[in-house]
């Protein structure tokens, strides 16, 4: 193998592939990145963790094919203290990769490229098209709700599936017990009959950073098992969670009679201010609604007492109710407008928050007790 | 106690304080910050971790004098968080402090102002002024030696001293044992005849936190065990560091017969490259100097080999030396000329380093085994 290629290509490809190599690795080619250089002038990076794989196509002086693999985050460190504009000369030979760019040379350990773990994509037949935009907001408004809880993996993605309603559409939610969140968009051609799938948390979080840089569409192709997602130059190839997601639609209440509506930034503020004297373990914020009028407050044994108004249109009967401050706060971030509607039924009941009846998102949060 | 101040007033200032007060205190009252509002229209914020206090006089409107304390990184998360050009109301009465901002509330618990405890300066005989901008110059240039080896606490701190020479001046030096900083300066009138003195590490880095907004002069004022930094509005006291500071003057070298004079940006981000491969326990970097070249390079069982050459003035014999490359990117990162001087002798002596024989900083770094 041998090629040329400009320092600015290969760190920014780098940087979408690198993150995906895990810190510490039992198997020594899962530390490394697979740099194949093509007759057709590109240089392929691949790396992966067994279960999550990327691979970016960039272009590349390529004088003699072939492909090896170095250490990802070593090769992504030399890239970045490359000084800027180089062209950098990769050349594989007797088990060594040999770098070249100004004064500086590296001669790095490699391992062959046949030890690379490839994921088998195997059949993919459910294929359609989603806008960058759209595919950025799904994520943005449900991952937050995604859970942590080891053992309850089922809940360790976001859950994709379509629907037949007045339209046809594709909804994805997550959930870890507390709270959900849920976004609704018509479903797209070809969606039709999708086999419904758990997109993994890290799946999640890498296909977010290369879609920070991406304006065009995404291909989505899908089977019940993996999942592969086409960006431009970039590839992002998943195995799919294996498990049940459960049924969410009967946690989302369809009858709370009390409607608050508020000014998001101020309901967000107020809170955050009033949380500071929160304890680190509970973190409830208490509200008392009353006409037209909110109050937060927080007790705290330690500190003392918080309590901030916030005016709101509310005329139903008085009610006290408690949340977690970071869950109400992580809903509050993503509302855009500048009202938010929040009905309640009672002080024990599931609370329902969305921009309008015409939001794609929804969000359902579970309350506590003050 | 009751008196009004603006939000940016008591962030700015309570900024300053509260980075003295540790996390974690067995001492309640330690974590507290001690507000004391008098007749002049002032607020005086004392915070305190036994060893150094600061303490900063900010204007405000005082309806009725009186002090309290309550939680100081409370206090400052509430100040962070209440709305921008808000005034804040402050008063104290029956163990409880009341703040009031906007529409929020905060009723946070207080200990006695009694038993806030000040460290007692006693006599300061030595006085002195010295530029902002010179005391800057004087930590930057050294703290970074300063070694963090507790068992050494002799070490923990920036030592003082006043030397005769051609001219009177005043020393700086930090060193851990493997690299040594000094920064000589004109000796200030009224330092003549002062005690050697060590400045503890938590002091430096707060003092030059201060020293960030400060254009005028610093007044320092010290004995043989305690020093204080006058600052504007703000004064800094802390007790020295009770041990003695070796003669460091013996090993900086003298007789080093051998020069590199070399562009320190072109050194450093050489050596910074060389050593992306370099184990993390050893950071060890090799440097051949030959006429007019300095190879750098580095060997790693794991990774492989990086090389990089850098020119520069040299034309003595060829020599090969070692050295730990964070402590060579600490110096050089120091070095703001366009030309650093090396002084060697051979492998295993003491190296010398500096910008020229005019500099007021010099360096010492001692080589490792390659």
């Amino acid at each position: 193998m041998k090629a040329t290629i400009e320092r600015a290509t290969l760190l920014k490809s780098l940087g979408h592939v690198q993150s995906v190599v895990e810190r510490r690795n039992t198997i020594p080619i899962l530390s490394n990145v697979l740099i194949e250089a093509t007759e057709d002038g590109t240089i392929r990076l691949m790396a992966t963790d067994l279960d999550l794989q990327v691979n970016e196509t960039v272009e590349a002086n390529v004088t003699q094919p072939g492909a090896t693999t170095v250490s990802a985050h070593t090769l992504f460190d030399i890239a970045r203290k490359l000084p800027e504009g180089s062209q950098v000369e990769l050349s594989a030979a007797e088990g060594k990769m040999q770098i070249n760019a100004g004064r500086a040379r590296f001669n790095l350990a490699t391992l062959p490229r046949d030890d690379f773990p490839v994921i088998a994509e195997g059949d993919l037949p459910t294929k359609f098209e989603l806008p960058a935009a759209t595919l950025r907001q799904i994520i943005d408004k449900t991952r937050f709700a995604i859970s942590t809880e080891e053992t309850r993996y089922y809940l360790n993605g976001i859950f994709l599936h379509v629907s037949d309603e007045a339209q046809p559409v594709l909804k994805a939610a997550a959930t870890d017990g507390h709270r959900l969140a849920r976004v609704t968009v018509p479903r797209p051609a070809g969606a039709e009959g999708m086999p419904d799938v758990i997109i993994p948390r890290k799946c999640v979080g890498e296909l977010r950073k290369l879609l920070d840089e991406l304006d065009g569409t995404v291909e989505i192709s899908l089977s019940e098992s993996k999942v592969r997602f086409g960006l431009g130059s970039a590839i992002l190839t998943s195995k799919l969670i294996d498990g049940t997601f459960p049924d969410y639609s009967r946690v989302i209440p369809t009858a709370n009679d009390k409607l608050l509506k508020i000014d998001p930034r101020s309901f967000e503020e107020g809170v955050d201010r009033v949380a500071t004297i929160a304890s680190e373990k509970t973190r409830a914020v208490k509200m008392a609604l009353d006409r037209d009028r909110v109050t937060l407050s927080v007790t705290s044994p330690e500190q003392g007492t918080a309590a901030e108004e916030v005016p709101g249109d509310y005329a139903n009967e008085a009610l006290e109710i408690g949340f977690n401050a970071r869950y109400l706060l992580d809903i509050l971030g993503q509302i855009e407008g500048d009202t938010v509607e929040v009905h309640l039924a009672d002080a024990a009941a599931p609370t329902l928050l969305r921009e309008n009846d015409k939001a794609p998102a929804l969000y359902v949060l579970m309350p506590m007790r003050v």
